[in-house]
């Protein structure tokens, strides 16, 4: 009986991963993204698609304050022993309330393509998807934001750039008028949000809508770094665990 | 009462991180790994230091099948439906045995210059180093490796990048002639491994030590995105997760 | 602001817990298990309740080898120092495959009830639960087990326990009418698990379905320290992870 | 090769944990905390030790708004699909800083009996360790309190069941010498904390120092099933959670 795998293997002298040689074809020679890529792919990418992998990581990296990354803090608290459980913890929030719809919106996207690409246009397509979504009652992913309207600056800049990398394929142009038609209908402009853009450009970079979470949740995890570099300048007593902590301590009230 | 920080602030047509407007400075210019290191630096890296921490994530991001890739797989194959759970599993298992030894060469290196490092030279220093880990009965971290003997190639590769981008500083050559001394002692080859490595270079990036393994941690994670993406690839039946639970179950023998 | 809790308040002498004192009236007095309980009923059980709970989560806690179990033991192996690291990874794997069952129960069950329970009988009920999941294509949840065919001796103890103690209540008898329609509708006897089990008599203790998992959950901490004790009394060389680990590194062919 | 365990197996109409058949020796006849004794020592604990142990985990049960308590909550806001991950995240806080003293105090004081057991008694026993810790720079486990002073009313809840049951051992009887003296030589009453206490009692139950840890980890999962269900019960927009990050959005200030 045999494990088999495409992911690694190393001998003495050697460590191979996907095919290629560690040292001689990935160290010094790709970033630390393409790694991803090639996790998914079994292939390295090609130079626009490292620059568009790392464009849409970097996006999705950092979001300040958020639940995620607030347990990251409090859990440094906690265990600063252990970095990798504040890390841990800060990515077991990354459910499905905020970073959900990357996939869901890559799942519909390649599911409509596959179901009904060879027969309808990306109108069509489009009105059709609307249309099954507000039968089922199935909210449509990737649309609003509480902060960033009418427009989320991510987005704008992650469509340039797939536009002139390439990647402004099928995907994108579907989610791109399922917006339109969306807006049109409602009679105002709902944000399209970076994640909803995220998702579209993964699919249109030909990744399964099955991995695409899994992406954003390593580009989370190089965003973690920040919070815990940050408690650490801080110190233990200033920290912001430790004041969020002092202010709840003053400011709960017991009901027993 | 403030919660201060430095890391971001979002306005509806704006995002700063770390004092950069993230679509016009940030995407599309950096790499993901460039992200972590603006969280521990307050600023981009030059185009060297983010060819060399890309570098060094590449290296540490693989490992094939350990027992923190296996945790991922076998939780994936418990909860597909949350593809964080099983990274963060996997990250768990990043403790202490396998990838602390970055963080205490780290820490080993900046203590020693930061006690000793203006009366004693590197040859002085190494002994000293070593002299005091012997008389507290406290391993030498970053040295030996079960398969790559006697020399770890990432090992070789990096340094060799460090030698030509500039960071082959002080840390690097006292971490190397601690190994120098450490083998003559011994009579013999130990190999330096690329954890050992990489906490030297990452101590030359003036990194600080207390920051450097969330790196490796943050690395991890984007590595353990090939192993989600390829249970998903088997699928369920051939999943590594389920054959391993399989050949457990066949391979039980209860003693109760 | 103030954050208005349940929960608990401590003062120099005294704890209070759920308008409880802790050293008064609960140290010494109840059960452990009744600590959940009172937590999502803010009273402490009965006599007969904590008898119930107790034996409900002394038959979910042990699994022996599952994925979750191993990879607490894959986690120890790396994280020694942490053994909460240990505990929290075995518990993600807690995910929709394995415990879900539980809450889907006790959801179909409370649900069914709160729609349709004061028109129709048990025996219509539960007709027109297995129409609209056949209908909708869901499957129903708690039915089946690999092992134990076709009783699962779980269940058959637990709905003993449930008559005696007095919670044979509607919930319980619901699904075991259900469990009698599909069988015959089936022409064979399909194992009752006791995950199922488990959830009707919850849904009879009346606890809400959304809070009946997290009981689940606790239980399975608590059956993993047995999985933690024997890998520290195997000694870390003969660990269960150690030698899994070698297993795998013997075995496994790269494709590369 | 085999993986031998005493930990269970599974027939179709038997399931064996421990040497027990669990239908019909545990199910109903031990308690949830009991399962964790099981598995530490392999056999069901007496009525005093099943008495003794719940006291000992309802202590240390529930802890109000703590790092890790927070942590699930902010985990629940993001991931409320995945009950077992907001558990697993509140655990992962539980690391040296705050549930640490358990395993130390065991711990120092197993070792202690090993180390010195036939030459000292218990008065010169404590002397050694406080002169020892004081020489090596290493603080006493187990003391110390910020809101219980003078007095843990814990602690003596617990010293006064252990008594009655039979558990004031020689464990107890040096922790509470060690207090003592400690007490005297700084010249007034430091609080023995509840975690320092449970340390005590549980050594003195023969329990490893190494597994004392994970019974506390298995009590705190218990123990986070009261936060789930209080941020259920609140509902997503009042939930604690919730508020808590409404509360960091709004005092936040960015220094980028």
């Amino acid at each position: 009986m045999e494990f088999q795998t495409k992911i690694g293997k190393s001998i003495p002298d050697k460590i191979y991963v996907h095919g290629y040689n560690l040292t001689e074809d990935l160290i010094g020679n790709i970033t630390l993204a393409d790694m991803a890529f090639l996790g998914a792919k079994h292939r390295k990418p090609t130079e626009n698609e490292s620059k568009m992998l790392n464009a849409l990581l970097v996006a999705i990296c950092e979001h300040g304050f958020t639940p995620s990354s607030i347990s990251t803090r409090l859990t440094y608290l906690g265990a600063p022993e252990s970095v990798q459980s504040a890390v841990a913890a800060g990515l077991l929030g990354a459910g499905t309330v905020y970073l959900g719809a990357m996939e869901y919106v890559a799942e519909m996207l390649q599911k409509a393509f596959q179901k009904y690409g060879e027969e309808y246009d990306i109108k069509e397509l489009a009105s059709i998807i609307i249309n099954e979504r507000q039968e089922s009652g199935q909210q449509l992913p990737g649309f609003g934001h509480p902060v960033h309207k009418p427009e989320d600056p991510r987005t704008t800049k992650l469509f340039e750039i797939s536009e002139q990398l390439g990647f402004n394929g099928k995907n994108s142009q579907l989610l791109k008028e399922i917006h339109r038609q969306f807006c049109e209908k409602k009679g105002k402009t709902i944000t399209l949000n970076a994640v909803g853009a995220i998702g579209a450009i993964m699919a249109d970079m030909e990744i399964d809508y099955r991995v695409v979470k899994s992406f954003a949740v390593a580009s989370r995890a190089v965003g973690l770094v920040a919070h815990i570099a940050e408690e650490i300048e801080h110190g233990r007593k200033d920290s912001i665990g430790q004041q969020l902590f002092n202010y709840i301590e003053e400011h709960t009230e017991y009901q027993g």
